[in-house]
């Protein structure tokens, strides 16, 4: 599916430690010999950051559709110059969001239909899908809580991004449900060398299968 | 299919005095009473600029899959801007090139599959369709002969332009042969006021029609 390397996406919302468990598990496949490339998306190359840049900057709103197709851009251009050449030299890509984010997020957002945005990446990444997909998944308070450490007031405001937050979640994890062989969702709320062990566990599996 | 006013596309190879007809048909338009939004793609919004940006001022390759979603955001939030609502006010919007340039032209480049690429067009304008195209149709031998006018050599890299205005050609006459309702196709050798007029009987007719 990826060539001979091994395509590892991480998922979940903001704070939930996907960057932290790229850092460990990258370390630990280096210690293992293999070669890692870690990258993100969006802008995980030069033209995915000026898209980027007009999605973040751009004075005035962008339409939804130009929106997702832009994202849609970047992912192919980011799949297509840095994932599939790693995955062909055999290397480890170590990817933080990927197709899942833009279907989650899409679903919780209920602007345009998930199903179509899944298609346009699909078509923009010629159908590569990740040999795993790690989940951090943090509940609606345990995702609070870590908000209240730094903030007192809980308002309106905060309240709808719970309110988001849960779409969020509910959306990842009916993906992961739908694809259980793709999936390791891991309670973000351990521990962060408890939730580094179960990802071990599961790499150092697919590593041995190949 | 457009509201209550009138989406007209003019569509043809460069040079075949696509911006000609819509100035005077813009001129005839204005006499007649009705508002006109001249417009073009790639680039009829800020963003789209930015985006032109991008495709033309890159350095190194964009991929295919990749300039395809960045056209077809820039038609996405073009049409959502910029068209559509003038349709809603009754204007007649002038469009310099829209989907059949995309499909016609990776018809001839034969690097994505044109029906993809008009799915991927279908979905960013919520299938927003032309009341007319009109297809400024020049044969090779003329549009060398229009080149030739110019250049006083016909090398290498002209014999591959004149090979790929062929394809490009033969695709345009195609799509027109598919929608014949859609389109009005017309020898674009012909003096400049001979197609102004056919082009003004024809949207004269669809007016009338209203």
């Amino acid at each position: 599916m990826s060539g001979s390397g091994l395509f590892i996406t991480l998922e979940g919302g903001d704070g939930s430690g996907k960057t932290t468990q790229a850092e460990l598990l990258g370390e630990w496949l280096a210690g293992q010999g293999r070669t890692v490339v870690r990258t993100r998306e969006p802008g995980g190359t030069e033209v995915g950051v000026e898209v980027r840049e007009i999605v973040l900057h751009h004075r005035g709103d962008i339409a939804p559709r130009a929106e997702a197709l832009l994202y849609a851009a970047d992912r192919a251009h980011h799949v297509a110059t840095v994932v599939r050449p790693a995955l062909e030299r055999g290397d480890v890509v170590l990817q933080d969001r990927y197709i899942d984010s833009s279907v989650a997020y899409q679903g919780a957002g209920r602007v345009l239909d998930p199903e179509a945005v899944r298609g346009l990446s699909e078509w923009a990444t010629e159908g590569l899908v990740p040999d795993l997909t790690v989940l951090l998944d943090l509940d609606a308070a345990a995702a609070r809580g870590r908000l209240d450490e730094a903030r007192t007031r809980f308002d309106r405001l905060e309240a709808e991004a719970s309110d988001f937050h849960d779409r969020v979640r509910t959306a990842y994890l009916g993906l992961a449900e739908a694809e259980p062989g793709r999936f390791l969702v891991v309670d973000a709320a351990q521990p962060v060398e408890t939730i580094a062990l179960a990802i071990r566990e599961r790499v150092g599996a697919l590593l041995g299968d190949r």
